[in-house]
């Protein structure tokens, strides 16, 4: 039974009917066609405000062309030290940026705090020396399964504001956050302060589609000739303009998004003293000992161990698709531990 | 009716069918699925001999990550003045690479011609204030339409390696190519002497997918770690190399590049002497005249002018897709001009 | 006698003496000593505008610099196909700037023509698969000896504003230019549209110093961080102040290109019709053929050779320390080819 | 009395006498003069072992030009937190690179422990996701006034080769660092593992020159071309050269960092239960507390302070040219605290 991530998912029902859909002979290619011309009247109904709104095939992609367009060369990009664009991207905002660094910060529970975020802004040089302040970046859900509640994004969003910084979501796991804060998608976006949001679809049952929401609009172009010049401009790209309407508009996001809560949730109950971080996605941190963990795997649930080797901790992610006989068994295994 | 081009062609049912096929529940992500395990076998079939394979979803991409991992940051990259690497995309080779300049050259049709690279070359400064000679990329079938034959490609590629140049081949239109020449995958990339290929589906009815085929293997782990910074790893990458593989085993390459060939070579006979490059794909250039080229499309064609405007050429693409009474029509509209 | 470069000459004994005079026990580094603080000063009064003006210690650096300022990674920069950029910088520019393209043009004796920029801006695609228009750069004097006059910077410099470019002129042999037209600085930059210039003093006179004037001052604080994070702030940087302070405000500027241009001109003259482009600076351009060549060349006279090997055509540079006896000398040998 | 930095001193005479004497008529341009010649025989004897040896003209450029010889664009560079190239110089060892990240560690007074690295390194994923190790970078003298001694090096250098890593010697007090030591240069270097060095000369007393030293020369060429693509190749390459030449033959090295060395020592002594860091170079670090730091710059000397502005803690820099009467006035002042 696998809890790797759910990048290991397959595609859902609906996207794959999108995509069969879309395929309706010869449409102008490059984002000219029908389905593209839909997506920012889509996102703008989903996030209730004007929008525009990018389709690209991965979410390295839609953080590091993000961050390009709101960081210069010599940027420096607050984020948390577990961000997915500070340890799983192989350097790609920097390369994206033309050299932006990344300011990794401390934060309980994958949650960067403004009292921290603050201290660290105010300590950081302006010389001519150092980079330069240029964005912050949220991840939501966090990279530990937790949800910023709106008024922390805000209050995160102001400092970074009062300084010039632009604001940065990313949201591989947005609709997870979403269905656990029961809120407005407005509410931890464009009213907390988010300038641009990588809006995640590919976690939550798309095949491979994301979307670079911009809710300061004025970043526009120069994204669309970075993300050109990056080869992320699929040529047939209604398909992923197709996947992105579907799962924003067929309730995808949010069946897919529940369903993965609630399995974590009984996931995060049965762990019981072992759960390191609060249950508010899709994702389940247990700290199980070097021992019991090699019993778990050995009862045959795979996952990936988490931090060093020695601590003993692991991560489990629920996929859209995961067996629903899946989580039950584990939860009685991790009884049994 | 439409000749824009073949990226307006939708998805051939074989490679819709390989994506349903490969939606099968939970599996590992970023390549460790077994779709993607099977994609360097299966490439080493085609072309007779042991390669590496990686999947990525556009072309700008398989070219960029092709010639990055071949031409330093002070490199320069010879190709043809009209290659798509140098007027289609928004300089991705100088991004990629770190800043690799293009030295574009005359040919014609398409075609670089052996004396002209080797006088380019030759005429190449080597001191140290001059970007260095690292690459030529050729285009196979070319951007106007031809085909290379093995014995040009040869003579290419013996010039550039005696002076310790790599070959990247854009193979876009690869199969076109082939098709046309009715010679081995081989005959015309390393047995002529290509390092590394960027091998095209999409335009010849995948969904998106383009296969970087290392001929010299030795670049392959620069490769992947460009790939992924460059955001061009997909996490559900089964989808990506289920069409590669689906397009390369199924014959599909073949029954459409044969057709689409079939169908620009009754185009070009139809035109007659408006005919500018020899018809050796699935691409027709045509000299009509400003007059003539308004009528054609006033009587219901679409397709894109090809030069300066007041040239009245013009650019014709057959779509693998393309409904079979189109191009009879077109016939015989360009019979009446 | 050498006749090779003007990169060639030492340091005239003004600029070391303000060296030397500069040498004065513990003064604060990076650009906070009392003579950069003079250098806006300096430079506003000899351009009769208030400008920005900024110590680097190489032409390469200075130019870079400058279009890294004003181009963005997608940009294209229209240049002459001889500029310096071009041919003789390793792709900086292209480094600095983190990826824009050089688009070169030809134009008659090393200039520019507005006709020719102009049809190349207009026929330069705008869409989102192609590197961008962003900025003009010219160079004056030209590499072919040659100087614009003001209406012609003017011309150049209308068209690129109406487009949005902005426009950057490499003054590497700017006070010969300046010498050989008789006109105010003012005249040939900020009056004609130049938004930022490379003002050389190295091949005049100076051990090191170029400077960038900003006539546009909006750009400065990105340049800025830019010259640091290149390595191009000096620590010392009172010295490359001081070379700059000194080469502009006793004189040395206009002594030394008025005799390099004197000097040239003999040579021009003795050329005959041997002589290729119009002598308005330090540069003798010469057809000698190859035969003749090698004869100069064993008389005893060094030079580089210009273009193809077998034009036989060759580049005769005066510098500001050519032993006067040296142009009397070349001028007989070449009256007996 | 000026305690702000090496960086604020002045040239001292033998440099300015070497450019004098370089200063003589008409020689080749670009590092093909006799005294850019010299450079590699001249540092070969210094270090005892064949080098080849690389002028530029700050800091900043030779140790991102080092690294981004040895490090790709998604290479790791391992170094302490507080290294110069972490914290004050834009990013550029990113920007040289064309992407690579720094991994800052800990280690005590400035200096880097094997046990940290050796975990550090450990613990760092090679998978592709993450950028790759590829070099550590080491400062001698350390940031903190501190030095190295050879088995210290030696250990982290083998730890970094065990894995592959090139080894970066930043060695902007690499005079101070050798004197304290009292061993052979390359005790520091070649002889415990450095691969390559920036050798700095300006802070010692040059006017603007430091070496970059390979002691690994099969990395020179791409070295080259990154100087000049950079614009650190001087046209007057002599003027560089020479100042090398004189500081390391005329034992200007070493006289003023045995002074700088000694000066500091007395500050040192002078400041008993204060001293933050063990006085083994030409810098003294002190805790003085926010009241007495005041009292101390009220006194007349100036400094800059270090760390969070409420720790109260000094950084105190003595230079070559550091009158002699600031010390003993520093060290009763200190006593008077």
């Amino acid at each position: 039974m696998r809890f790797f991530s759910d990048n290991t998912g397959s595609a859902c029902p609906e996207i794959l009917a999108a995509i069969q859909d879309a395929n309706t002979g010869l449409v102008p290619a490059y984002g000219e066609d029908a389905w593209t011309s839909r997506l920012d009247e889509c996102c703008s109904a989903f996030f209730g405000t004007p929008v525009r709104a990018f389709a690209v095939t991965t979410g390295t992609a839609a953080n590091a062309l993000s961050l390009a367009t709101v960081a210069p060369p010599y940027g420096a990009v607050f984020c948390h030290q577990e961000a997915h664009i500070n340890v799983d991207e192989c350097g790609a905002p920097t390369f994206f940026s033309g050299g932006a660094v990344l300011v990794p910060l401390h934060g309980e529970h994958g949650r960067l705090e403004p009292a921290a975020f603050g201290a660290a802004l105010a300590a950081h040089p302006t010389y001519v020396h150092s980079v330069q302040p240029a964005a912050l970046s949220l991840t939501q859900a966090t990279e530990l399964g937790t949800a910023y509640r709106p008024a922390q994004i805000r209050a995160l969003a102001e400092l970074a504001h009062e300084r010039g910084l632009k604001v940065h979501l990313d949201g591989a796991r947005f609709a997870n956050a979403l269905c656990f804060l029961g809120c407005h998608p407005g509410d931890i976006t464009w009213r907390a302060g988010v300038d641009v949001l990588s809006l995640g679809a590919t976690k939550n049952g798309a095949l491979a589609a994301e979307a670079v929401v911009f809710f300061d609009t004025s970043l526009v172009r120069d994204f669309e000739l970075r993300r050109k010049r990056a080869g992320h401009l699929l040529s047939k790209s209604r398909y992923v303009a197709a996947q992105l309407l579907a799962y924003l508009e067929s309730g995808v996001w949010r069946r897919n998004a529940e369903r993965t809560n609630r399995l974590a949730q009984s996931i995060g109950q049965a762990a019981g003293a072992a759960l390191l971080h609060p249950v508010e996605a899709n994702e389940v941190f247990l700290n199980l000992g070097v021992g019991p963990r090699q019993a778990l795997r050995a009862a045959g649930f795979e996952f990936y161990d988490w931090g060093v080797e020695s601590a003993g901790e692991a991560r489990l992610v629920v996929s859209w698709d995961q067996p629903e006989a899946d989580v039950p068994a584990l939860c009685a295994a991790l009884g049994r531990l």
